[in-house]
């Protein structure tokens, strides 16, 4: 099913992603309806209407997919009830609820990545300290522990190593059932993104390679200077994620990459990703807009690098480089966010670099 | 001035160029509010907020301009009164009343091009069949006549030839005080398109080689494929005229060009231009970004074309063709328009050409 043109188009969450999906939206001329519980959002403030109810509000929700052409979202938290509420309406909702409860649980996320032939560091699901204590058994001290849920941007994680006190590392993270992964000594990471179109189209976007710190991405380049071959097999692994997630619209798979090209999957995002907002500059066709496109039914613009990028994320007093990236000839990208905290991400900007 | 990030910028109009600057300026971080008296605009369905009110409701006018930390338009013939509202209360209103009122008067624009140092075909201010009769008599009877004010589009316009009827002439433009332009055999038409900063700092956009149907603009080429010079002179009176009229903001200059080389002066709209709608998909900075920048006293972004373009206008019907034009890998801008009327920009098409 496509959309006609000028049909309204639901975004379940209020954030930048929400902005930047309605701006995107709005090029291609679709009217964009935002959902989300909170006042004056960065999305809201673009879009053609606000929609300020909560969740778990069954009967807004329902309203919502009446007046709604097709429904999308820009949070991953998004509760899987408000997914289900509107796909029982008939209005189509892109992705579906397989892909937000897969992503919503960190052990349903792994399970489904190996299932779909991604391999990935070894994990346990632990749901107490003697679990955890049995899992570093198992896999070794060098691991990493994280909330099974809601966790993002390194919130409900602890790096553990040799000595770490199991007891104190699981209270640290409140003692919610949690996962054990074993840290690998990878060389890099990287994501790959692709948009899968209703009619099961896949388009690739070039990988980026991805620089965190604290839990925080920092940075995104392209190309990210892998060999031909493990861009392939990037790009395949996303690819048959998303088709076992039967998945429309934008999905971004994160990568280690080993030092022998071997990649593990570290886990996906069933929207569209920090690690892409450079392809609105260096694509011939932006993560936003593909994403809009394969919701709306329409067919994918094509994905290819137009020049090298790099992107630097704008975090918390970041913001305040803006002038100085701007006279560099620097192209910024700000969420209209009103309040500046630390850790907030605030922009982005892009360096294009001429080859 | 510069703006502080997340300010208000406040545009008169709200039609699809203001559709265009609204999300530029959301991108950049800022907060847009629409003025205008039609209701469920292109441009106010992706704003903040929809100040639904007569340009000639001074109290509503001056309210807005308190409200915002600067006004642009997007429209020429928003009332020259509004914008001096505007100045009045000290809120900075760019481009200014002086491009307005220079723009609005056909007689105005072609006396100011001229003291700029900027060569037009010949022309007289003709306001009666007499006048008329004469001026024929002395630019020759290969002319154009158009009402002074409130044209676009072709409308307000005949095209005179030998035999024509004065008087029947006359009348078809409404009697109105009008202006008589010589006919000249032109080569082709380009647009120089240019962003001045509020610190006089000048970004020059590659020209566009214009071909228009019935008045109304059909399609954009870049790059022109004039010499380098003939696009330096371009170039440097849109420059000239942007000075002379302290402007601040994107100013388009329309020329015909003669086999020779020779420019001819046409018209210059003070404000974003159909001929520049390709710069999103083919400049490093488009014209839209550039013009809110200048108005936001921000530096401006670099312009060079990063490949060649063409851009089609898509005028009614043609808004059908989106399908085949998405899956034929072009970009289609939509604006949102509920109804299709023949001679009404619905869209744009841009096609990217890798050289």
């Amino acid at each position: 099913m496509s959309l006609p043109i000028g049909a309204r188009i639901g975004i379940l969450g209020g954030g930048q992603l929400g902005r930047m999906l309605a701006s995107a939206g709005a090029r291609l001329g679709f009217d964009i309806a935002i959902f989300c519980p909170e006042a004056d959002t960065p999305a809201a403030r673009v879009a053609a209407s606000h929609w300020q109810y909560g969740y778990d509000d069954t009967a807004a929700v329902q309203r919502f997919a009446a007046e709604c052409d097709a429904v999308t979202l820009e949070w991953e938290n998004v509760p899987v009830s408000a997914a289900e509420t509107i796909a029982a309406t008939g209005t189509p909702i892109r992705p579906g609820v397989l892909a937000l409860q897969t992503a919503q649980d960190r052990v349903a996320e792994k399970t489904f990545l190996e299932a779909s032939g991604i391999s990935c560091a070894p994990w346990r699901a632990v749901s107490s300290v003697e679990e955890l204590t049995s899992a570093l058994g198992e896999i070794g001290p060098d691991a990493i522990l994280k909330t099974r849920r809601d966790g993002y941007d390194g919130k409900g994680q602890a790096r553990l190593g040799a000595g770490s006190d199991a007891a104190a590392e699981f209270a640290k993270i409140g003692g919610k059932p949690a996962i054990l992964e074993g840290f690998v000594p990878f060389s890099l990471e990287i994501s790959a993104i692709v948009a899968r179109g209703a009619d099961g189209a896949v388009a690739r976007f070039p990988p980026s390679r991805n620089e965190h710190e604290a839990g925080i991405l920092r940075r995104s380049t392209v190309p990210c200077g892998l060999a031909p071959d493990v861009i392939a097999r990037a790009h395949a692994h996303a690819a048959q994620l998303a088709e076992a997630l039967d998945y429309v619209g934008v999905l971004a798979l994160e990568f280690f990459v080993m030092a022998n090209g071997t990649l593990l999957g570290n886990e996906f995002a069933p929207r569209v990703h920090n690690s892409g907002h450079w392809t609105f500059e260096a694509c011939a066709t932006c993560q936003f807009e593909n994403h809009i496109r394969a919701v709306a039914g329409w067919p994918l613009g094509p994905t290819e690098l137009i020049c090298a990028a790099e992107m630097d994320n704008l975090i918390g007093e970041d913001i305040a480089s803006t002038p100085a990236r701007l006279a560099a000839g620097e192209s910024v990208t700000l969420y209209g966010k009103h309040a500046v905290h630390a850790g907030r991400k605030m922009g982005h900007a892009v360096r294009r670099i001429q080859s």
